[in-house]
């Protein structure tokens, strides 16, 4: 038992787990779900990786804007590119919780210099700079490196899902190219698999001289894959329902909604930022998502009482 | 090596594809292509089924416009609706026609009329419709169901790639979710490797009883997957640019144009209608396409020479 699913403690959590998967996998029993139905969606941001103070690609894109401020002196005075120049993440910190709290305008004109960033970039250039990004990059509170902020028992869960024949994908509420060049080695999970949100694209033709054609970013947004636009993204990548889902705030209600038909089995899992000592303790932005939680039944995973780990690499 | 392709008679294009298919999955050959790196994505309307006269969701669509005409007698002396009644497909077929020559002012009726009809059904229903439309319905002209009029050599070409570790997509002008629900009876590929045309999707969350949340149809397009539309699905999909494309049209152009990198292999297929015995025969809609195949050295597939068989079942 113990090693089924490494990081977790004994608890209603790992026991709701466990048990779910011994029922969808039973061939005889009244819950058993077909392995071609074993989906599993999980968000990203706060889910399988930490997102305080602030999430990782926007630490990326602090990087690029300063960037962006050496090449145009006209940038340097506005936001985000004055934040960006001075270090002091008190504005970006003020956009994200502003946006938890339902008031999206800095988070728009942030989202609008993420997408002047890296247009006319092309596919495979942005895969690049994403990769060098992870290569070096560390958290500036835990200090360590991005890539060893990953949850371990998150991990696990993954592996065990797998294990019982889950396919799994990433529903993120982050850029979706931005997290598929490193899904495979932080989750194992290939790009095809990782949902997310999406900033436009268009078709550059090859030549006559065989070139290939080529996709390059343009500066509008596709959609932004969060709240209710999660379920329709995932339909259309999948053409299934989801029965198993993970995530840990307010845009997470409609994917794990989604999740389970009328009156079959469904696991929905909400993650529940608590642990000072660790990570971060805050409801922040999950507060709605509690409450529906508490409403419906569904799962809240405590990182403080339900995880003996919680990141890559340590042992607690 | 007759087993290897059945279907298909010797010549250039059978021979393109075994030598494409033995170089990139040889380990110590220059053409070498890593597994996770084998994607081939194929059109369907044309290249694995006949689109002709009408593609066969148009005929699924008629069927439904006779449905709302007889709900809503308004709609009866309109088109689509009084074609769809009185069964002439003149009006249908001469659209499409327009809509080859690069007039699409009645495609967009028709792409009104068929948003209009689906219009708030959920995704479980539509599902259920497409099922159901297939489980009987025949091609006017073949008289034969549609299940059998896909294209045996294609099939064969599915599972010999598949064989040597390609992973196989579909990418469809046709709408995503038609061909969904058969694409694994059909072809053997499933859900979530179809990639198509949408339909815009609206979540609708479930209760607090447990009713989970579903999805339905909006009266609007999301985007119609034809041209250089179909890279940046492909892309949204998979993360990956295809090594091997087939198609048949000139809306397929952009798609083979993206396969491959640089100096990589590449296998582009462009399936051609001159059949005028088993199929049809016309090169409407393809002009394009042969001239851009014949500048850039891409395989060109005679239905008429270079396949013993057309459609599944058949024996000549």
């Amino acid at each position: 038992m113990a090693d089924d699913l490494p990081g977790w403690r004994d608890g209603p959590a790992r026991r709701a787990v466990l048990d779910f998967v011994a029922r969808t996998t039973d061939p005889g029993g009244a819950d058993h779900v077909e392995p071609a139905a074993r989906v599993a969606v999980l968000d990203n941001d706060g889910t399988l990786w930490c997102e305080r103070p602030v999430p990782v690609q926007v630490d990326f894109l602090l990087r690029r804007f300063v960037e962006m401020a050496e090449a145009d002196p006209a940038l340097r005075d506005r936001q985000p590119w004055l934040e960006a120049r001075t270090g002091d993440l008190a504005w970006l910190g003020d956009a994200m919780d502003r946006h938890y709290r339902g008031d999206d305008s800095a988070l728009r004109l942030l989202v609008h210099a993420v997408t002047t960033a890296f247009a006319d970039v092309d596919v495979d250039a942005y895969d690049a700079r994403v990769r060098e990004f992870f290569a070096t990059a560390e958290h500036p509170v835990l200090r360590r490196p991005y890539r060893e902020c990953v949850y371990a028992p998150m991990i696990a869960l993954l592996r065990y899902l797998e294990a019982h024949g889950y396919v799994v994908y990433l529903a993120t509420g982050g850029d979706r190219d931005f997290v598929r060049p490193v899904a495979q080695d932080l989750y194992g999970v290939p790009p095809e698999r990782v949902i997310g949100s999406a900033v436009g694209l268009a078709y550059v033709p090859g030549d006559v001289d065989g070139a290939p054609g080529t996709l390059r970013y343009t500066a509008a947004m596709e959609f932004f894959d969060d709240g209710p636009v999660k379920p329709v993204r995932i339909w259309s990548r999948t053409g299934r329902r989801p029965v198993v889902a993970a995530g840990n705030a307010n845009g997470d209600v409609p994917m794990l909604g989604f999740a389970g038909s009328g009156d079959g089995p469904a696991l929905r899992l909400l993650l529940r930022h608590d642990d000072a000592e660790r990570e971060f303790a805050t409801d922040a932005g999950a507060e709605q998502a509690l409450a529906v939680a508490a409403d419906r039944g569904w799962t809240v995973v405590s990182m403080r009482d339900d995880w003996s780990t919680v990141f890559a690499g340590d042992d607690r």
